[in-house]
């Protein structure tokens, strides 16, 4: 299977999180987001969304949506679940992980930072958009799993929950977010950052990696 | 069952078409967003995140975020199906699902457009930044679809992507976008237009209508 991603795409991230937490080796293939590579052509022809990631398949189905790539990895490579069996409780696993796919990363991400711009934000504005609604988004998943003891987001099997939060903490990172706020969230990321799965998604370990 | 949201509130409006589709009668308690009541004390306990919907079932267990609750629904409900059974053909739904649910509509939503009056935009360019992000969003959603047959975004069964489909367009309107583009979408529309669970739902429909 190829991935067409990013190194520092976090919805590109957690699909190379849930790939290696399935066992799927995966090649890549590079699209350079701020010169716009994603909206080429060829790639709008892979996935008319012009957006990072899409899974192409070895015969050539493309799956986009790192949720929807995700669910159906679940469902074809059932072992290591990344959900929990009960229906209440992948719900609240599935909605931990929308709160950040839905509701943080669309509102921070680059093509909404380049359209602030536009609009005559200045960088630090930008920036501070930015920070704003990972804090804010991060506030209300520390909350989500204030009855939780951990190790993970829920319990000692890491799944979907976890997938998406590390790749969020370290978009939080890079805008300068004060972290200290969240100990949940931050004790899962050190857990999660033990496992060969996270350390090996991370950015920096990326081919692409400028 | 009560769903704590708003008569316009897109993601509300999913749960409702949802419910009705599969056979679920609800209680309503309505949050006048623009007023803030969603950010209240009583509310935050609920939902942490201090967005609408939220699902509050019989037992006091509350479900958030409306796509997870579609596919609680999915998973207690199972007919009638509002996913497909092959693999392939679930991720192909959910991309679409989440190309509304996660890249129109949280960037377009009030608390966005709010930020952005917030940032000096005035009122014109606030609603045409939720213009352009419907209209580019509605873009891709109609290739998504091109090479399907209706009359449902995916073949003859109503499901997730339909259920996503109409609010959106419903707020498309709002922002008078011009839907002549998207004929796929727009007969999908039609045809659900149609069926008593998506005619209910909609926001002039609800007792809280203004």
């Amino acid at each position: 299977m190829k991935l067409h991603g990013f190194f520092r795409s976090t919805a590109s991230w957690r699909v190379r999180i849930a790939c290696a937490l399935k066992g799927v080796s995966l090649d890549h293939q590079s699209y350079k987001l701020r010169r716009g590579d994603q909206r080429s052509d060829a790639y709008l022809a892979l996935n008319p969304q012009g957006l990072v990631p899409a899974l192409e398949l070895d015969d050539g189905t493309v799956l986009t949506q790192s949720l929807a790539i995700i669910e159906w990895l679940e469902e074809t490579i059932p072992e290591p679940h990344l959900l929990p069996s009960d229906p209440i409780a992948r719900a609240k696993v599935r909605a931990f992980a929308l709160a950040i796919a839905a509701d943080i990363h669309p509102v921070q991400n680059l093509k909404v930072l380049f359209a602030l711009a536009g609009h005559g934000l200045d960088e630090a504005a930008v920036n501070g958009w930015a920070a704003t609604v990972i804090t804010e988004g991060l506030g209300a998943c520390e909350k989500l799993i204030a009855d939780q003891d951990g190790p993970y987001c829920f319990g000692d099997t890491v799944g979907l929950a976890d997938i998406c939060l590390v790749p969020q903490i370290g978009n939080a990172k890079r805008f300068g977010v004060d972290l200290a706020a969240f100990p949940k969230l931050m004790a899962v990321d050190a857990a999660c950052a033990q496992l060969p799965a996270f350390a090996d998604a991370v950015p920096g370990r990326q081919a692409d990696a400028e």
